[in-house]
């Protein structure tokens, strides 16, 4: 075992504070990570406060790592020391059942362990995620960065990058797709640069004007106002694919009707209540809606691949391990643009 | 013209009663088409008594339509007289738009003209539907039905028939699927025989157990009563597809957790109200929640193609027309078993 610095919210009222983990020794096919940066993700808040009811505490929160690997078991041939790494947000499955043989490790039959609030597959010790200074995971869940990225800016893709690009890929976005992304954030401006990178037309629908100039430079080719009179009616029919991130409750039949027939719209946000869907919306041009978490291994890699390729990292704000209750805050009024990242190295300082 | 001899609503509070109607005479790439057999769908009712907000009146429902061949315009290859020919939902479409194209002429961008309640698509001359003794339909919309099925058991195909098949079809099920068909009507019992000779294991789930022979007899495997404490439980993460033709209000959510993860239910049935939807029932688990609304032409084709090699009709009951308004209490009490059909012989008695 390693005690490792790190930072963990001991109850849901609690704020995050310094505190000491363990990291086990690596066996053969573990892979031991030095911890660069870890974005937050809302996801982080929600469990911090227990707003899921299905939180443990201590919580060391954080599954958008990027770090460098120091130490690689005796059987890993994945990765070498000194390689740039991910990890998102599961490092562990059983690798054997239906889904973990068709790459989907997220939805393992066992219940992947997830990289924090969890458990390893023992179901009994407890996994501790990114906000701390080293990680210890099984080689066929550490994901190789590309170099040319730069790392803080990687890290959001481990959650981020692979929960957006993986409806895109799965839908089979191409040039000249009229792609819809509702709601600039985190997800949504990552939804934004890789559609435009894919060749699609890109429209953002926001509730107010103020994030235009930001839209446009991120790529989008369209912004409308939906609180404006008459938006919906105009946009009727008009999108392939609408990437839905908002977590608020909206009217999820507005949305669905300005779809072109065969159209999908994918949910990426949970809204705190359920909401009324009209079947009519779906069945009069056989529209689709469907929900959408993170992705596979091998999709994970194949988006980092993508994104390597294409120069392709999410705009963040990097922050001192210090900053990050107050960084909470800004992400709940949405004054993140347009994601928060922590310099680990503040860690030990 | 041609008088031609139909039932017809006057309006949406007067029965069907005898009426007579022009039918043109053929174009070149007309075919003009005896009617023997005309099913009745539940859509006829809700237009008859303008449940849709939509109807013109008089008008003459029926778009379940088999009969036989009796002249071609010159330029007709597809058919030729004395041939069994079956008309569907629709009767035109523009042909050049890109839906159409794309063989899926009910989304036409211009309006594909309907086989009743609607007009040609000169958008003034209004359609007139199969509660008539012949139709006069443009060779691209008329079907050829097999000689192998029972006339008045393929009539229903025209759009029970294929708006089950289409969600089959498109959602790839193959041999050892695990489909759930909800509600045994007109159109479940077409998708339990039709899920069936696919090589499904056939669910079906009902609110009561007074249908399980039936359903057992029609091919279900297994039969779950929707009612009964701890069946959705029981029934968590169990199907690659479901089949929901219910036109009722029932909680989409408890259906959707019964799927697989990346399974898909596909909506059939339009309930008079929104019904609340729990994002995360989609979204844990990539989950799909999608529309179909009947097929287009060659998929069409393909249905009738595929039944005539299987053998597969509709279970019948053959009506007199002067018994229809008595026939429509009795569709709405979910009496028939499974599917009204017209003998339009009697029309002309």
């Amino acid at each position: 075992m390693t005690k490792v610095p790190a930072y963990a919210a001991a109850g849901p009222t609690e704020p995050l504070s310094p505190f000491t983990i363990d990291r086990r020794d690596p066996g053969p096919n573990d892979v031991v990570i030095d911890i660069l940066f870890c974005g937050i993700c809302h996801s982080d808040i929600h469990q911090v406060r227990n707003e899921w009811q299905s939180s443990m505490y201590p919580m060391v929160p954080g599954h958008e790592i990027v770090g460098r690997v120091v130490e690689v078991g005796r059987d890993v041939v994945k990765v070498q020391p000194g390689a740039l790494a991910g990890v998102g947000c599961y490092v562990d499955s059983c690798l054997a059942c239906g889904h973990c043989r068709d790459n989907l490790e997220q939805f393992c039959e066992k219940g992947a362990a997830f990289t924090y609030n969890g458990t390893e597959m023992d179901r009994k010790t407890p996994t501790f995620g990114g906000y701390s200074t080293r990680i210890v995971v099984r080689d066929h869940f550490v994901l190789r960065v590309p170099e040319t990225l730069d790392p803080a800016g990687a890290a959001p893709l481990m959650c981020a990058g692979i929960t957006t690009f993986s409806p895109l890929h799965e839908w089979k976005t191409k040039k000249g797709d009229r792609v819809a992304v509702v709601g600039l954030g985190g997800l949504g401006h990552m939804a934004v640069k890789l559609a435009r990178s894919l060749g699609a037309e890109v429209t953002v629908l926001s509730t107010s004007r103020a994030k235009e100039a930001d839209a446009r430079r991120l790529g989008a080719t369209e912004f409308e106002v939906t609180k404006e009179k008459g938006t919906f009616e105009r946009l009727r029919g008009r999108f392939d694919l609408i990437l839905d991130t908002v977590s608020a409750v909206h009217d999820y039949n507005e949305y669905l009707r300005t779809l072109r027939p065969l159209g999908t719209m994918v949910l990426l946000g949970i809204p705190p209540a359920p909401i009324p869907l009209d079947a009519a919306a779906l069945i009069l041009g056989n529209r689709r809606l469907v929900g959408s978490n993170i992705g596979g291994i091998a999709e994970t890699q194949a988006m980092l691949d993508y994104c390597g390729k294409h120069g392709i990292v999410s705009d963040v704000e990097v922050i001192g391990v210090q900053e990050i209750n107050a960084a909470y805050e800004r992400v709940l009024r949405g004054d993140v643009r347009y994601r928060a990242v922590v310099d680990v190295a503040t860690l030990t300082r």
